[in-house]
């Protein structure tokens, strides 16, 4: 399963003693660095500090290195990438109650200011304050410590490795973009893109219940990657209209769709994509964004009213998702094993990071410090 | 209050006896006539017979007579026009139990099939074998006569008169966006547009607890009229972008709205306006798309991810829209008459399409026949 | 599997031709007789008639036997019971859409007005004209044909057999009362009653994603059952408080559970168990009362407030939920032959009924005729 | 309006300088005296303190007082009563950004833990770590100065007095027991109880859109107060069934609620109200609960079943009430003043309490220190 750039000699899942905070640094003119911190302190009296093990690289780490920026968000200090991660916990402030020592842990990279309406009314990943791993200005986790408050850091299972968690971060993307749809019991789905994200959506609306899920793309190798996933069908995008392609990607789902999917997922952002998955809805249909792409896109309106249809952007990941993301991976209802197509020592982040740029594989992981 | 045009000599609220049904037809060349046919039989023994006395014109009915085509809609065999009708039971069917003859009634002008998918979860206006009024190939209500099931048919409190009776008809439009877009008490709303529909949406959201009710259209006249339908602020669109506009809607409205609105509800379809509702919005706040113009339009998809949106579009009305629009009125909450600025007799009835095409006052209701 | 009861000889998947209707009659005296009459005819044109093959009994059909009566519903005049029933489509009306005659189907046996408030907005197992098989004064299904329209009738997928799709019937009461607990994605739910709807809600709430499920009754012989049927954990109730009983059972369910399950589904209607439900429940927990015993309750409702919890009533099944049944058929996430203990011949339906009353097994199903 | 116990020579409106905390001390022999304390601290950077100006009692006040406990929680030390206040803000923390020295408030007295599943999905008022005002071992807000972070107070409309200020919190709860029972536009709502609670509940659900609200309750004094607050109807609870009373309720109230009520709302915890009530309502009505009287009743649990209805605990409030009920009153949709009845100064706090356990009148609030 693993491609052979693999180069780590680490044992990942037994660190050896560490006593000083390794940290890989993106500076403001988009070149990479190591640089050793101070051991970072705890904030609170509930914080842990954790050892971080594995992080999984995201789209948006990369266009960090690339661009400087993503819309408001520049670079313009130095800051440590990555917030897909997960590690063992090392230290716990004195209210701690649920975490100790020593416990596997996937982390939330996010925290809200708790006391906005937002956060209030239980939608914390609207908080305007935000602090979120790897969004200037906050540093992420490509580091050997991380400090987060308890309610952040959710126990993995003893049977899901490190870089299983890692992973828990999109995997609980997934289960928020779902939780979005609305009960997929019995439902038909179609889901746009089988890069990571679109494939955990993939998975996820199994385990959630769908009879059935479509998923396209096109590249035709990663839709071979969908059907490990969970896809009941899948469709290659050809180079016509909208209503064309959807028409198409109907006839290759089962019976159950004709008039249209129930859900549609797009974790494409792409302009192709969006039009063809709303033609592809039923009346009445849910369309979840979940990916980003161009910040504006023709857009068939008209079709959302004549169906009263209803599209929801989602936004990473709110309450109850990593704890459901968990429990998904305790049941074996979702296995993150075969996502992870390479893996990278933390010495050679920057060739992780080139990986990714290249497009290559589906999803690439980082070992270490 | 009302335009001179009219002419009507009838004094509509008391009908003569009538043994023929005079219809208003529109041949697929585009042409209006006069026909007199039989008088429509039941089909079922639930079904009354209502004499029409009022009928309100909408924009679809316009657009039929000019374009002779609404999207897949097209006038390919004579059709009578006409959906927003009040009148008086004439006759009723012998299962028939909660009318009489001489009720006072407000015609829901759509009837679904039951027993559909949609029509049994309670989406009956989803229903692909809706038999609607003025949509090929059902004949509407600009006749003597119209036959519906009793439960379409809304007894009129005895202070609302038949031509605001007719008037319903769009006042449940606006009652369903309004459901669309939640729970509206002590919220934030700001409606584009302001024609019949997204006047009565101001209307209907101030009666449904909106605490801001912020109108913008291009014509400072309309916005006139906003105000007595209980807008809050109104704001006057400019050429400028749709950040621009939102900023500038944003200011004229109060306090409450900074971060956004909590509701936009766009009665335009215009993309200019669609796209600066966007931009208005507050995250994770809801977005109804109530008005029909370009079937595709540039949109600022990226704004619905960040926000965590949701864009609903409505399409007509569903299970209980009619009561309640009725209550709404019987409670004196929402007020039709100032809507209405000209009025024809049935014998005018092109003159009175006329008057619409020239986009004059806001509604326009024929009288009789 | 099977008790040694079974003493049909007809091999029911290829019922030989039949020209009457022969059905199995309850008089008001509660006395058992069979009884020819003539087939059954179309009553609309959506209509079709059914062959039934197989047909479960319920506890109601024992209790109108037993008592005559079941609250308001008297049996006044000869009755024929039973409503859990699957068959093949024998005949259909001019204008049915979807089935064919020869299709394997399972019965939906109740029929709303279609026009009321409550089937118009969707809740049609609430509608006050619903006419439903074996409910006084309308027949059941324990005869040869049965004439229903066509949305009540569902196709069985081809490796779901008769008796089994009998059961459709309870397992759709179960995906209701599942469905009313609202998101079951890794909560943590208790069942009171082994029975055949506490087992049945026991399996579709694991199907729906359950993380854990804990069974109690009485019977230890039944909590037995409830591990075939996805129980994560069983409970025997003892003879002690509520509060008593309760903190048991939550010993025995897994830690996830500290602090109480997230949804109680009672499927027994006994005060013991409603009441244990109660103490069991976490804050903001959800009860679904699925059971009827007693009409009247001492009932812990101080609990209700200082939880904030929600206890719903469930009547029956609403839209979709036979959809859903059997696509939890298809897909194997749940299966039904292991519920079926008893099956007798149409011949020797009154010793089923028997049976029944003995408190047999769990589930029994008559064959024929 | 006002009874003549008011003695109070205070002009509340303008507190004098102060520079000592003065408190209102209930002892565990349930004696109250008098004790000077220090000036409370701010305890986050984010805390304010509030000069408390007036402060209503609630039943829970003066059940303390009588029997030294509620449920679990006990008066084993010294604590100050009082939780129903508003008063004038005297020193902000650092991090204080929408509140100023001098702005009159309103206090929400709870502080949830902020980190718990249950503060963190939007639900606080549920959370087991929350900091309740007059909770044993909280102390309340009888005392010169009371702290608080800046969004647990809120800005009242400069036309809102402080003694209509200290009713925020019961509106708060009125707020959210009606936005427990769902959308109320147009619907029926019956209102057990015409206390404090019950009144709030007819103003809110009418605010709300309720169509029509009949008030019950077993003192006939207490109805008339009730049509002060939007009662269509009231109702006096006879001594019989509780199906002979929702019978007489029912056609007491106007002929839309032929069939029973939409929602029904107990305020008296007491078994006859909440019996008749279940009787009174729907099928597929809600009942929401917001009295507490004795822990367990006897309870029409079949009718639930039968109705399909649903009923909801109620418990405090959470996010987003106090600022609905303060739109409430700046909108004048509620009017708080005619709840009133009496009022006494700080310096005959007993007297107060005495006054509240003899049921004098609707409401009593303290003015000072």
């Amino acid at each position: 399963m693993f491609a052979t750039e693999t180069t780590s000699t680490l044992n990942p899942e037994r660190p050896t003693e560490c006593d000083k905070n390794n940290t890989f640094v993106l500076s403001p003119a988009r070149e990479f660095h190591y640089e050793v911190t101070p051991i970072p302190e705890l904030r609170t009296s509930r914080d842990v500090r954790v050892r971080v093990i594995a992080t999984g690289l995201c789209g948006s780490d990369i266009h960090y290195w690339q661009h400087g920026r993503i819309g408001q968000y520049v670079v313009d200090a130095p800051i440590v990438l990555g917030h897909e991660s997960a590690g063992i916990v090392e230290a716990c402030g004195p209210d701690v109650e649920n975490l100790a020592v020593g416990d596997r842990v996937a982390l939330e990279p996010g925290v809200g200011c708790s006391s906005c309406e937002t956060c209030r009314n239980g939608r914390y990943n609207l908080c305007r304050s935000m602090h979120f791993a790897a969004t200037p200005p906050y540093n992420g986790t490509l580091a050997t410590f991380y400090v987060l408050p308890e309610e952040c850091c959710f126990k993995l299972p003893p049977h899901i490795s490190f870089r299983e968690g890692a992973l828990v971060e999109p995997l609980s993307i997934a289960v928020h973009v779902c939780g979005l749809a609305g009960n997929l019991q019995g439902k038909s789905v179609a889901v746009f893109g089988a890069g990571p994200i679109g494939l955990l959506c993939c998975a996820v609306a199994g385990a959630f219940g769908a009879a059935t899920v479509v998923v396209s793309d096109v590249v035709e190798s990663r839709l071979e990657f969908a059907t490990r996933f969970g896809a009941t069908a899948t469709y290659k995008m050809e180079h016509q209209s909208p209503e064309a392609n959807a028409e198409s990607l109907l006839s290759k789902a089962n019976a159950q769709v004709a008039g249209g999917v129930d859900v549609v997922i797009d974790a494409t952002g792409a302009e192709d994509c969006t039009s063809c998955g709303v033609y592809a809805l039923k009346r009445g249909g849910i369309f979840v964004q979940a990916g980003l792409g161009s910040p504006t896109i023709a857009f068939p309106i008209g079709q959302i009213c004549d169906k009263e249809a209803t599209l929801k952007g989602s936004f990473r990941y709110g309450p109850g998702d990593y704890k459901l993301a968990i429990q998904l991976l305790d049941s074996n209802r979702v296995r993150l094993e075969s996502l992870i197509t390479h893996e990278f020592s933390f010495a050679e982040a920057e060739k992780a990071f080139k990986n990714v740029a290249n497009r290559a594989g589906i999803k690439t992981v980082i070992y270490g410090p």
